[in-house]
């Protein structure tokens, strides 16, 4: 029987913008929300509020839903388990979540693959870790291997006086990761979406820019790549993505040296960031993809509507009226696409992005930031 | 202070089609549905189930609303008088609706205008409407004043021995409107966005092919219109915008003679079966600058994506299960849009639609013909 209602767990933005695709498709949506006005439950018919780390809640939500998948990636894999066991559908899977959920999972993995990494040593303590500097060379990343985010649990750190930093909150089951610090001069990322079947599509290399540790730009297709990168950078998605049989959206993120190469930095598993430009640039949305590839749907073309395609994050800033500087900055670039999540503006928070599209990379990019800076700053 | 909250009255379709378009721009949706599991019951959060003539359901309703919009035409003028009273805004407001209402009262205006119409009187019963045919020939057109949709509420009376027909099931408060015959090549369709500070936009004029009273095709933008002919008729349209002071998306329904001079046929103040092409084929769909003009947000630019769009109504048929249909439509043709309406199959019902965008007109009529027959068709 084919799918018709996906339960999504996370009442964030990313299931938020999941809903608006997943209208036009006649696939329903049921949404476990951590609160009755949370992004997402402004705009889903049926909610249930409840706790995704208690196994009772999510066994009766998912009782309504012919599959499952994700507004982030924080479900025990224990849970994800059971749900398989009561004959539900997961995407991704847990096997494949768990490269997303643990960095030390991933880093081993993708190594044991040949896909290129940073070298990096699970590290017990200060000492194991100033170890690992003195032989790749200070400074050292470190980052726990699990519950990290938007830059929350990564130190950079410069020589061994730093390095009891990582290990002053211990967590249980949180191990710390050491990695070689990668001199990148950019950061890339390559989206893939994968149904069960196995097909998959790629979406072009995007370049995406991070501001302490959260992504602020996007540029699509990203600037000066060879044809040759390019292809070489999807192949490895693509590679990923079927290795680690990730069904729905796999975003591989890359950071790349001034000579060309890459490692691979994170992986997630679920409609990200460094795709939101493709709601308004591609020909299908990474939301419309995601949703087909969980419904075990046939994907959507992925490539761009417009040669070029600048987003633009808007941060909690000085404006607390949105849609107010919303409808100023329409009124002065209509064809800008403005997305806003319903959220409280909270200084340094994600409450919506822009996105432009057109034939001028350097245009696209001004009248995106032009946008966005209008909406964080206010009525000017 | 701004709209935050967009009351949509009736919960077909378009309302559904809103709120997809409604969730990019922040604002909240409330639903007046008829039914729990209508059309845009399925997808919005807040639904209240009542009856739309009702003046005190809609009152209640309209409480957590700061404007109210339309699924359909058919709420009571004295109930949106009734909520201007109470201080909401209601977009269209009804002098304008009116004249989306009442076919008598549409055509006193616009011939009032110098807008070209067919001839047309109020007849009072068969010796009435014999003595029209007479005087302008037959055929004759004799439609209700109120409550016609989709080929319903008219009639092609041959002859004076059909004259009887119209008359033959009165209805409290309506009239029959005789109007002469035209005998036209083909129907257009003109949309127009207009906030109530008067901001106006204007979306390419698109064929429109009716079978049996139901738009089942559009073509954007018409073939074979030349450049004072697209101006002349846009213009039309937009003058009828103005001067009946609609907000909102109208769509103008145009007769076009061989001889390439229209007449208008009908008026309808929200989005239109004629526009739908606009959400894969338009800059702005039609039900983003709906919501944009009833919220006095800046209209978004109409302009095509791609060169030709070419709309096919999915009509219920012989195939009851439109998901299954819909996966072979995608592999079949990975670029074809499908959206469905949530709508349980019945024959000649709209239950979706297909629309396919290019550069090449034939080829894309080709496109989402073939995914419309299979959809409708099943499996084949």
């Amino acid at each position: 029987m084919s799918v018709r209602t996906i339960g999504i767990i996370g009442g964030g933005q990313l299931a938020r913008m999941m809903h608006a695709a997943s209208i036009p498709l006649g696939l329903r949506i049921a949404l476990l929300a951590e609160g009755p006005d949370v992004s997402a439950a402004q705009v889903v018919a049926d909610v249930t509020v409840g706790d995704y780390t208690d196994p009772a809640t999510v066994y009766a939500f998912a009782e309504r839903c012919d599959v499952l998948t994700f507004d982030h990636e924080h479900v025990p894999p224990a849970i994800l388990r059971g749900l398989i066991e009561r004959g539900k559908g997961v995407h991704p899977g847990p096997d494949a979540l768990l490269h997303a959920q643990d960095k030390v999972v991933m880093r081993e993995r993708l190594s044991g693959l040949g896909v290129p990494c940073p070298a990096f040593a699970v590290v017990d303590g200060p000492r194991d870790l100033i170890a690992f500097g003195e032989r790749t060379g200070w400074p050292v990343i470190a980052k726990t291997s699990r519950g990290g985010y938007d830059g929350k649990g990564v130190w950079k750190l410069d020589g061994p006086h730093n390095a009891g930093e990582p290990f002053a909150a211990p967590r249980p089951g949180v191990r710390i990761l050491a990695e070689e610090f990668i001199d990148f001069s950019r950061e890339l990322s390559v989206l893939v979406a994968r149904r069960p079947s196995g097909e998959e599509r790629v979406y072009p290399v995007t370049e995406t820019v991070q501001t302490d540790g959260i992504c602020t730009h996007t540029f699509t297709p990203a600037p000066g790549l060879s044809d040759e990168q390019e292809a070489e950078f999807e192949r490895l998605a693509l590679r990923i993505a079927a290795e680690l049989d990730v069904t729905g959206i796999l975003a591989v993120e890359l950071m790349q040296r001034s000579d060309g190469t890459v490692v691979v930095n994170e992986l997630a598993m679920r409609p990200h960031n460094t795709g939101h430009w493709s709601i308004d640039g591609a020909q299908t949305s990474q939301f419309e993809n995601h949703l087909r590839a969980v419904a075990d749907l046939p994907l959507g073309p992925t490539g761009t509507r417009q040669p070029h395609a600048a987003m633009v994050n808007v941060l909690g800033g000085a404006n607390d009226d949105l849609l107010a500087a919303a409808a100023q900055v329409l009124a002065a670039d209509p064809g800008a696409r403005v997305q806003l999540y319903g959220k409280s503006v909270v200084p340094g928070r994600k409450v919506g992005h822009v996105t432009v599209v057109g034939d001028d990379a350097s245009e696209v990019r001004r009248r995106a930031q032009a946008a966005a800076d209008h909406l964080m700053g206010g009525q000017q």
